[in-house]
């Protein structure tokens, strides 16, 4: 059967200060889209896989050009709601050489953590639905739609792939860890991207992420944990300094584990949007092959890695 | 005795879609400093008078962006508050020979709105304050402080401008016409930036703006109505197309009045601001001299004019 | 009926000299995509309808830049065909002022002329299918493809547009007056664009664009030469100077007719495509309602006013 | 006999605030090449006719970036001195709209106002010299250069064309009127531009722009005056506002004399050069043949028009 | 006797998306000048070395662009024929961090490779001719040129280089692998810039270039088997990581060798034309002293390594 | 006591040639504000210091942009004379890879280093004094006021800081090597920012920056002979290639001395201005605490770090 794969969560427009400039300092902005589940949905597409994104935007100039970003980049944007509120946006400072890059979000108010109606069709015809810890954290409503909408999901029988994506700063806006929420969508996935420190939260008890035998020991006591799921994938990273990283990245079965070569990487420009890469890499091929492990932690790290450029 | 004015409004940044691009389609934002009370507060500063701002902004990149802008063209910023809330914002297509501009505020929530408190010496030293009936429509909390403000400025003996700056939309969203608000500033003020339609509302009985006698009733009128108010300044402006307009200025005292020149703009790039400039340019010359009504308007329009451009 | 439109023709990219300069001397191009079928098909996808594409595009990377704008405008882009060939192409010092502008077409070999095959099943769905006469001047083998696809068009029950889009440049180069083909195709035609000089060529008398009768003369004699075509549409166009043109348009079927008030435009910046807005502006009224023959003529040349900015 | 015509004079670099910013607000700059003469010589060169520059430039990267820029309009840049000093320079805020350019000239101090040495073989080879009034103001020295490079160019036999090119601002600064440089100047030219003001001042009484005939007595007055003198041509410009100007030009020989049609620009952006474009095309006509004055300043008026864009 | 030289091959503009986007997503591109003999043209100029481009282009504004180009850096241009045909052009997504580049040619029908004439006083004046094998992979009749040309030279006495600039697919598309034609132009040639690699090629048994002494022993067979030829040199490339490179060079002559320091380069933002500079570096050195071979690969290292950022 | 700091020195303008391109071949610039001293004095700015600028700019729109961007960065401006002569300059090809960056200064005839009156009420308010060894070094007239300034400094009973500055093209073009002049303002400064090489030029004898311990040797020297003088604080850096660099930097007092780690910097953009960072990190701290060396060294080479992207 063909994928047919959907994403959920908040479409952002991302500013960034142009010309090496700071935001403090900047007279131009660049204008992308991000957000980690629309990054995911752009991956997908470009892979050639049939893929909506499902989502809500203001009806304004701001939300035509989110809509029609995506377009371009051939995801079916027939499942975005329109609803009252803002467009969610992030103001960035870009890193350069070592001096690190600054994230200011600005998605108060907006549509989608106002929790505008999902559409009713929204899963009509789709076969696996993505979503991100981030959507939990956003606001309440939005994470009672995205725990709804999965548990559709389930009902009409398609696999769920949830990357934790754990942001700090989000959840302590909240109050909350966030840990039943995350729990209650891992009990739901096929396929879990965290790694040893969601592990660490989710069952209460310290995973190290030392070396390949302590990360598959996180990923099992997930995968013992959580009956449904079939796979937990993460990546590590290796800071030598602001422009070389080192990466690698594994994925565990409960009886199989595959892990790539760790790659270097120099003369790194940016590397914001290279987890979710990495997710639609392993996605992509996971969906194909689920027992192919080692293609499947292979080009996601490939993905992850051009994402850095 | 020197003045030292003080403007008092909400400072936002205006992202303007570069190179021609619509808001819809752009790739690139031009950055700018905006807000009524702002653009007065920079045209005052470059014109040499002492200028400070009142204001409030958030503690993040933009709110500092927007501060050096304005600290950049001599506007004093030592009693720029800052507070709780995001950076006021709004969006801009230009307008592009006959086709017109678009704007996107994206105001809510900022900090300005959401009331945070005005510095307690923020008067200190000022002769004027300079006010418009926008902080009275953008929340009923902005409404609060700015009366306050101008009760305290006219108790510590400060002179008042209130430019009336009608925003239709913006007072329908409040549900209210503003009619009560603004006749109490329009009470405190010695300057009166309104014309015919503001006599028209804050009077309750239709005014005319269709030649020169009509236009001093509608003045008279107000200036019967409100005992401290010394005078009342207008433009009206005459739209042959998108890109030819013909522009007029009068200012009326009780018992003088001086009308400008008509001015024929041709190649028109931009109205935004035009307003601003021609308070700015008034409020200068009267502050220097309140019985020259002509110089006023002369410099009123002439500033207005350049801004076109 | 919800109408499907249908648009054949060459895509081509558009490189343009940028800020102001000519290609003699520029250090930058600006990309965009044309084609007067291509446009066509934005500027309805723009107004809502359900818009196809279908054309040949070779498998680089122009041909996907291409297809990705396409596809960012909304239109369908499933049917682009890839084959042989390069990407047709066409660079332009853009008219500034009283300069004018200067093209340059750079399409000799492109996937399109050599006419690759066009998908089968290209027309399922449609309902209405819209050409030009571009495609029969391009090259034989275009030429053959267009008609061949009009016919298959034809027998599948679409409605059919054409817009005459006379370039004697093309034609010459050919070594025909193509009088034969646009012939073939206005047969087949219910809606054509075409004024006076279109009806000599096809006639081989005489007809006169001087004033509104002998205008709908000249539509008349179309109209009773060519049984299955409903309506006839053109716009005639004053040039006072660069940057001032006044424009008007009319439409006429057997027994009704409608012309537009003429508008004036100045500041214009650039007329490429205009005509292809006013042939989707008439398109997308006539497709609702091809009797409200006012509203058609009226939509076409607003939409064409606005393309000269 | 094919001209080769040598063009002596400074050659400036132009640094004009771009996109659309002032001087005092700018953060690029666009670099240009600039100076009365050379703006001749460019324009000769690309009518095809074979045209050197003399003058001198510094030996560093910007007067390589000066000596660059004319050699690739096809001014043959071999008789370019090296010397000590500075580049010259100027600044300029473009105009834009009603708003009027700003002119900053950072000059003093240059090679060529230094007065480093011509090569002696400048002129082998040369068949005409063109000079203006510029370089007899500069600086002393330029003028002693300026006026013995031209003696020796009617010794070798040369024609020598002569543009005033009145500038008042830098005739005060000399603390004279030019009257005697230019007059001795204009004593040893074929072909003067120069209109009724320059008339005035080198004859001592009143003449006048009025109309045709009064013109034309000026034009005779001067031809009477100064013996070899062949051919005195202007242009006269009627502002209408900013954007909008009509200009006419006229040449006079002693026995007859040709007018343009007046001629309407709109939309103008820019016209620096505009007067060095009216003087290559009416030599490089008048160089063709001397008694085809229609021609000559047709040509003239025509290069002019485009240089205001 | 002061050498002029002349390069003969195609001239190719570059257009490369800007602002590190890719082709396929690009909205403006970057225009510079290359082909592989030109870019040698330009280096030899900027050495100070006279230096003319003999080549065809069109009569149009892109062929207009590159004279233009050429002209600006001192190659003389007088020698480039007009023609009929395109120009021939190449669009790049340059290289970026870990990210490949990737070209895509866009030549064919090419005023070049359409082979029109050359100006029969093409080598009138010239002391050397440089020429290279991507000229005979071209087409056919640029080929025929090619040889006819250099034939010519010989018989006029100028000495030759020939630099191999072997590209296999653009051989693979002609269905021949040009051993042939190849082996006739090194027959002819002086100086031959090939390696190991061209050496097994033409002599039909491999060599290699793991060491000094192997590279020699391949410069020494081609030595032998040539016997005009007077030295043969090549660069050597080891790739640490997309941005890190070494290099190193050597030249061979009967009885002498000089080799390079090896030169370890970071940051390398792009290598295209990297080999062209080693070309015109070596050549500069070996036209004035053919002895001095120590010389001639330092400067054509160091021009190389330059020419990487 | 809060401190209130003044800079003095020459406020310059740099031009850089944009977007990768050489002075040679550019056809935009970048405007930024230079000189030493400004720098500091903005870096202080930043780091929430009240600070002032003393210096003379023309009354100009180039001497408005300096002021304007001083402004804006938060130095006071109101200590900025005006006067006759040009503003500095400086024309800046910027460094890119192992391609060196060159500097053009265009600085003769500026107003400062024709040392117009400095303000006499400059140095009011003011707790310490900040001047560099360029001013020295720029004109006989511009020394003379340095030191007129500094003595006045000293009476008002400021704190000095002294940057050597050390530039030898600079001393070379006045004919002497500034020993005695230099020597001067040490003798009066309570901070000096100078290595073994202004100790060896200042006593007289050698010393050695070999290590840490030839280094304080050199610093004791410098406490030894110049009886006012508190601490002496250097950078030391060693280039590993052009984007790779290690830094580290000391500082003594009499009885104590600290050290930095050292940092290692790859992917450097650009290093001017690095010194001036430095300077204001050290300044910054030592005004605070004079006593704690290491966080005075550790701020200095963490800005200074900062400064090289
Ligand atoms: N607080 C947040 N809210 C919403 N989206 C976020 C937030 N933080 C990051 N993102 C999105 O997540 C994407 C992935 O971020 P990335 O830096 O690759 O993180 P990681 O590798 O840790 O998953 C980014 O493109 C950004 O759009
Ligand atoms: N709704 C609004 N809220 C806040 N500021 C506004 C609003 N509308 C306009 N402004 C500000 O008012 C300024 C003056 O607008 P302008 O077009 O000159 O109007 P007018 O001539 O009618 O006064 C603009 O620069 C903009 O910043
Ligand atoms: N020779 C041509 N071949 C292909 N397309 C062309 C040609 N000439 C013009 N076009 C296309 O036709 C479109 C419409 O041109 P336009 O200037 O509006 O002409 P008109 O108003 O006469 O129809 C342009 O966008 C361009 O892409
Ligand atoms: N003071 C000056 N010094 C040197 N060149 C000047 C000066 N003023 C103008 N120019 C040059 O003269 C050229 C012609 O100026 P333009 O505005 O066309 O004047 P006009 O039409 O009066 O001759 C400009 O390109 C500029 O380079
Ligand atoms: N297929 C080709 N046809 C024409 N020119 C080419 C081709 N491939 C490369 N070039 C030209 O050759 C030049 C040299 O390429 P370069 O990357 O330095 O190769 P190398 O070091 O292998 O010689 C480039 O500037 C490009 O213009
Ligand atoms: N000759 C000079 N005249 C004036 N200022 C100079 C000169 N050379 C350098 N500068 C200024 O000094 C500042 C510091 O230069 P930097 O490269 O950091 O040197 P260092 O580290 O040796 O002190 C630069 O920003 C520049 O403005």
């Amino acid at each position: 059967m063909t994928s047919v794969v959907a994403c959920f969560g908040e479409v952002l427009l991302r500013f960034a200060a142009s010309d090496g400039a700071t935001l403090r300092d900047t007279t131009k902005l660049d204008v992308h889209v991000g957000g980690a589940e629309a990054n995911v949905a752009v991956a997908l597409a470009n892979l050639g896989i049939a893929t909506r994104m499902i989502s809500a935007l203001p009806d304004n100039p701001l939300g035509t050009l989110a809509l029609k970003t995506l377009r371009r980049e051939g995801v079916d944007t027939a499942y975005l709601a329109t609803g009252k509120g803002r467009m969610g946006t992030y103001f960035l400072t870009p890193a350069a050489g070592s001096r690190g890059g600054e994230v200011l979000y600005d998605r108060e108010g907006s549509v989608f953590s106002s929790g505008d109606a999902v559409s009713p069709t929204a899963l009509h015809g789709a076969t696996h639905l993505h979503v991100s810890g981030i959507s939990l954290a956003v606001s309440s409503t939005a994470s009672a739609t995205t725990r709804a909408l999965t548990k559709e999901a389930k009902q009409r029988g398609l696999t769920l792939s949830f990357d934790g994506n754990y942001r700090p700063s989000l959840w302590q806006a909240t109050g909350r860890d966030g840990r039943d929420e995350i729990a209650e969508m891992v009990d739901m996935a096929d396929l879990f991207f965290g790694n040893y420190k969601d592990a660490s939260l989710l069952l209460g008890r310290e995973f190290s992420g030392e070396n390949g035998s302590r990360m598959r020991e996180a990923a099992l006591a997930l995968l013992n944990e959580f009956s449904s799921l079939k796979a937990v994938s993460s990546t590590a990273r290796h800071i030598e300094n602001g422009t070389t990283h080192r990466i690698s990245a594994r994925i565990d079965s409960r009886n199989a584990s595959a892990e790539s070569e760790e790659r270097s990487l120099t003369g790194i420009i940016d590397r914001i949007g290279t987890g979710d890469a990495f997710a639609a890499g392993v996605l992509a091929n996971w969906l194909e092959d689920p027992e192919d492990l080692q293609s499947a932690v292979d080009s996601g790290l490939a993905l992850s890695a051009m994402k850095h450029y």
